[in-house]
């Protein structure tokens, strides 16, 4: 498209952190205002690993973040990390985005940190953090690293932003982890038995190695099963961890699943987008537009109902453009 | 409106309870094949109680929502519960309800029991929810109480369902109910400190009271503190806490606040409605329809990018009716 390239993205180019942050913020609170900057950055994305780092709290994923950090750093990749917070929509604010940030050296230019609220819906979200992934990659980032915090919904939608998706577990699952486990299971290209210290954890890998066996399909990845320890220093199975990642960045390309994935994402990221745009408009207006008023009016007096409201409302939608 | 009733709505009106679990299953799944049903039944809708009762994992809600059921038919109502699990997209099923459902009495007519599994968005699980509560109301249940299970976003968007919010805590809260507490915070109409035989929980309740007390408005409602307890018998505070209910849907009437609440609600129905609708339509056609197929390529190619093209797929999206 022939458009003036903003300055912001300019910048963002050329490896300004402060602008880069700010055009994430805009992203994050959905202001319209940074849309020129994201539609100038998006011809200048490269195809970087983004890895989803997945799982409940407690399983220990910022310590393995931190750890994955720093394996890249010795290998002379720079990495940007985004933590997904699963904070309420009305107190907004990342909670636990600050305790991760605090424990990254501030002064390595190579690294970038940065926390996101998850703004009520999960499909928003993964709308949010993909563009925020793009800009990660257009500011020459060479690996993104996508940290949900323990909220099912939000760690399935890391699906639909993370080329390799990683499931972090600990050798004895709790209740609620085992809600969550269905879902997790599906969407695991690498599992991650973590604290591989403790007891149980050995089984754990068998069981889990067994699980994704049954699972295989010919011609189709077959997830691996690591297991680390992030307390003992050295700690344990870091670099196992990475080269897991890497095997499966590798599967994609020679299998041609990465256009195929990248093809649904986008997709599936067009659609979430436009139903944004819908909500959003026809909130403004709902209670506002004396026709849609009129209409909300007949639907409190339960003369129509609301589905037969959605369909008048779609309906009459004026067009844009 | 002048439609036929179909069958299945009348079935539900005169009390079939196996029509009704049908109908709501439909609803679950969303299978538009149940609209008409929905349709029929709403001019039925009585404004009866919707209770939520939010807050996280292990607190003790399912024993509290025995104890509230056994109370509400000691006092003649007859009460629905639903039970909303935040089970993963993929896995589907609803994994906490059955637990809960076989500590009924099945043989009392008077209490009607179901889990619905949160399909991935807390919205559409609101509007889904409200759709069921509705078809209760309609085949005469007094009180409807709507249990979320753990998740932050599913116990929010409880507040788009519920005319009353219960939030339950206990004593000592974890770093995770911290997280969740700053967004429960905002949508309790009363708080519950169940387990209040711990120590520290009347602690707990004095702080509760006092950040209450704080947060109070001239003309608004002041959120209720109930201390509970479910493990002696007889359990402490139940009925407490349901005249504390009560206070507040009495509220709800004299202020008028019943009708402000009730109008908003219901935007926020259709507007979700509106956006599913849109989601569904789109997803089936972006990847087939000729035209919505070349833009996807370009946007693949990356010479437009997803917020362009969600304008354009707006602007040609076809009209209906």
């Amino acid at each position: 498209m022939t458009r003036a390239v903003p300055s912001a993205a300019r910048a963002i180019l050329d490896g300004d952190r402060r602008a880069l942050a700010r055009a994430i913020s805009q992203v994050e609170n959905r202001d319209p205002s940074v849309a020129p900057v994201v539609r100038a950055l998006y011809s200048h994305v490269r195809n970087v690993p983004v890895v989803g780092i997945a799982g409940p709290l407690g399983v220990g994923k910022s310590s393995l973040i931190n750890l994955l950090v720093a394996r890249l750093r010795e290998l002379g990749r720079t990495v940007a990390v985004v933590a997904v917070d699963p904070s309420s929509p009305y107190s907004g604010g990342s909670v636990l985005g600050d305790r991760i940030r605090f424990s990254r050296r501030a002064d390595d230019g190579g690294v970038f940190f940065r926390s996101m609220a998850s703004r009520g819906e999960a499909g928003g979200l993964a709308a949010a953090t993909r563009e925020v992934t793009r800009m990660l990659a257009a500011a020459n980032f060479e690996v993104v690293l996508v940290e949900t915090v323990g909220s099912g919904q939000v760690d399935i939608a890391v699906r639909d932003v993370a080329t390799t998706s990683v499931v972090v577990l600990v050798p004895h699952l709790g209740d609620e982890v085992q809600t969550l486990k269905a879902g997790l299971f599906e969407i695991a290209d690498v599992f991650c038995v973590n604290k591989a210290d403790l007891p149980g954890a050995e089984l754990a890998r068998k069981d889990l190695a067994e699980l994704v066996g049954l699972a295989a399909a010919r011609g189709a990845w077959t997830p691996r099963v690591v297991s680390t320890s992030t307390f003992p220093t050295p700690p344990l199975g870091i670099a196992e961890l990475w080269s897991a990642i890497e095997d499966h960045e590798r599967f994609l390309d020679d299998s041609g699943q990465r256009a195929t994935e990248e093809r649904r994402r986008l997709a599936t990221e067009i659609v979430e987008l436009v139903r944004e745009r819908v909500g959003r408009e026809l909130s403004e207006r709902i209670d506002r537009a004396p026709g849609l008023r009129k209409l909300l009016d007949e639907v409190v007096a339960r003369r129509i109902d609301p589905r037969t409201a959605a369909e008048r409302v779609e309906r009459d939608r004026p067009r844009r453009g």
